[in-house]
This record gives structure tokens, C-alpha cells and sequence, in this order.
């Protein structure tokens, strides 16, 4: 799976890139990733901004799902995204896990779970991706 | 209300600095705000990322809720944020405009409504924020 | 509009008729609807049931869109519903007024407001449907 | 853990009496239940309604925290069901599990999933629960 994961770190782009996007694993049934924090993406409590959650599960479901479904020719699109806040996180790594929890023929779902440096589960989002047809001359 | 707002853009810091968050009204009952449109918010298809639309909204309800409570001595936390995307984005602006629709005495509920520079409707986050007694000390 | 909601009220059937679901209005944008709030539809505490309002809203976006979109040879079928407790209902009647909030090619989407007989808004309910072509010989 | 389902069924009443909730197990980290399919829970289609979803998530959920509370002098109120419609059910059983996936100081939030008799993921429920003091007198 290594070289799947080197491959998306070294696309990572746009707003991914902006807010820190790291792959560690990426497959069709789970995808793991991770986050520095730094002053950049939090609120102004001081804490990870809530944003930065639901941005980390929009991007992994939508990429783990965008690439096991090219090989048919259709693309993946985020269709709603919900996200619950437990715990917050202040310093150290947002660490995420991915697991798709139902495979449709037109929508994926997947549930996130983040955690703190120790493990401490801080926030949850279900992920809700449309698959669709490639739009022609895309 | 421009006391307010002009405040507000003066503080916007951290993760909503990070992707160009700038309030327009703030108050009570009713927040609007904007972010241009730029690549570093954007995913790899080209559109405005989903998670700019709930960071923005989690900030926009989170502010204005932290506003309205600070004079009892709370604080506003988000405690979940659930977004629906309904159309995509490419240039422009997305214009946000967040209204109250609960008020009750531990939480707030805000629904935001997002918009293109033609008045399409993008997205659509209903928030819900946890208010809190501010932490002793803090 | 009168026709079509006695139309609906003499064919609520299943679910709907057992909590007791009756219809005032009903449009492509609009649908309103009640139940009466008897023993049968509490929780233990004697307060009315959170599923009530969840299924109260899952028929009426349901019903308003297949209607709409009947002509067109689609049917409606619910794909997410996400609701919110505000403040509970014990006696009287349960008042539901929806809002379609968009009207996409393969999802709308419902906002519908729960309310009791003093006006206060006590639930409000995000509904997301699936538009799909009629099934083959169904 | 046969004394704590058997008490539990002898005591369904109200709404989950009349959809037909039946508890299999429940401890403050998982509980089970179903309800058997029949005319009287289905949508205009013949589908089990996505409301008799909600309503067991709801049911789970609640009465697995209020147990769990109970000896603290405290209660549990549902905050927010969110529920994914996957896959319909016609007849049989809707089986239902539950697990805990966060136990705050002041919410408690379930994962709730549904299958059918032959063992398909059906729907899926994040329901957030809101502890609170008993109130006195109560």
C-alpha cells in the first residue's frame, strides 16, 4: 500500500495541502491520515478548530472512494458530511480512521474517528460520497 | 453593526485566517460572512472544498453564539455541525448567511445557508453549540 | 389544495396512520402536517416520542416530493434524516411545517419545524430524498 | 444480563409498545433489539418505514444511558438523530445494535445499525444523547 499512500501525499493540494493532510493508508474498506497541529488551524480558544475534522473526512472519504471507483469510469462527490465534537485537541497530531460503512450503488458511506496523541477519541463524522458518472470530456 | 464586524475582521486569526474567513453582520439572531474563492481552498476536482463550508459555518455560529453569552459569563462550543452539499463552487465568492433557529438554555441551534455570486444555494450546515459556564480562571 | 390533501388523508396508511399523521397543506414547496398527541406516541417520561418527529418529517418530505415528481415518471425514497430535540411536547398536537430548501436533479432536500400549541418550536428536522426513476414494471 | 432485557420488556410501553420494540440485550456500552416487519410499520411502498428506524436508535439509546445514569441521579434526553436509509427492508425482522462511541460528562453518543434477516446493513443512526440532573421532585 505504500506506494498508493506516497502517490496521494505527493498530490495532496488545494485546501488539503493547506490545512495538512498526511496519508498513512488508503484502500476501498479503510483510509487512515494525520495532521500537524500548529496556530494555523485552530479557533480562538486554542483549540483545532472544528472545521479541520469535517475538511480531514470530506478529503479521505472522498479520495478513498474516488480511486476504487475510477476503474469503472465514475467519480465521487461529497453529498453531506456530519460531524460530532467530544473531545478538543490543543497540541501533538489529529490522528484519523476511516471505514466505509456501506457500499451502494450510488452513494458510499463512511464513518471517521479522530484521536489525540493518546488516543483519546475527539471527534466523529459520518460521510456521506455520491458516486457518479465520469461527466464526458472530463 | 460595523463596530462589530470591523472587530471581528480584525481578530479573524488562526484556522479562519488560514482560509479567508471576513464577517459582513453579526449579531444575535443573524451572521453573514464570505471567503473568495482561491486554489488554496479548493480539492483536487477544482470546486471550493467541502470542509471550507462547515469551517466557515462552525465559525460563523460559534462567534456569534460566544458573543451573545459572554455578558453571562459562558462560552459557545460546537458540539456538531452537519452539512449538506447541494451545488459546486469554482470563483468567485461563497457568501454564507447563518440564522438562529433555537435558543435554549445549554445549547443554540444555527442553520447557514451558503451562495454563489448568482444566489444559487451551495450548501446548507445546521450547527448546533454547546453553551457553557466560562471555565474558572480562564 | 383542499382536493389533494383529502386525497392524502384518506390514503395515509401503515406507519403513518398508526402514530397518526394528517396532512394540512401539501406542495412542491410546502407541506404541513400534524399529529395528535395521545399516550400511544410518548417515550417513558411521558414526553412525545423523538422518533415521532423524525417519521412525521420522513413522510411528509416523502409524499411532497413523490407527488412532485410522479409526472416525471420518478419516485421519492428517504436517503438521510437528521432531527434535532429542542424542547419536549407532552399534550395537545404536534405541528409540523416543511420547507423544500433545494431541488436537485437526484436529491431535494426538506427543512421541516416542529412546533406545539403554543408556537414554540420544539424539533426541527433536515430530510434529504432521493429522486430515482420508477422502477421497471413496478 | 436476562433480568436487566426481560425488566425491560415487560416495561416497553407507549410508542415503542405500539411499533413493536423488543430488547435482545443491553449494558452501558452495547445494546440489541428488533422489531418484526408487518403492515403497520411500512411506508406507501411496502418499505419498513425510515421513521421505525429513528425511533429504535432513539429507544436504544435512551434507555441503555438512562440505566447507565440512573445511579448518579441522573437522566437521559435525546439531542439529535441522524439517520442514513441504505437499503430497504420488506419483511422478516429489522435487527438493530448499538454501540457506545463516546461517554461524556454531559452527552453520550450512539452508533446504532440495522440489518435484515439475512444480515445486510440496512440503515445506520448516530444519535447523541444529552445527560442531565434528575430534576427534583421528578
Amino acid at each position: 500500500m505504500g506506494t498508493v499512500v506516497e502517490q496521494l501525499n505527493a498530490n495532496v493540494q488545494g485546501y488539503d495541502r493547506l490545512y495538512g493532510l498526511e496519508f498513512e493508508a488508503c484502500s476501498d474498506v479503510e483510509v487512515r491520515a494525520r495532521a500537524a497541529v500548529r496556530e494555523e488551524i485552530k479557533q480562538p480558544y486554542g483549540l483545532v478548530h472544528g472545521g479541520v475534522y469535517a475538511s480531514m473526512a470530506e478529503a479521505m472519504a472522498s479520495v478513498a472512494t474516488a480511486l476504487a471507483v475510477a476503474e469503472h469510469g465514475e467519480i465521487a462527490v461529497g453529498l453531506s458530511n456530519s460531524t460530532s465534537f467530544l473531545r478538543p485537541v490543543t497540541a501533538g497530531t489529529v490522528h484519523a480512521h476511516g471505514k466505509r460503512v456501506h457500499r451502494g450503488r450510488t452513494t458510499w458511506v463512511w464513518d471517521v474517528s479522530f484521536s489525540d496523541d493518546d488516543g483519546r477519541v475527539c471527534a466523529l463524522t459520518r460521510m456521506t460520497i455520491a458516486v457518479r458518472p465520469m461527466p464526458a470530456g472530463g
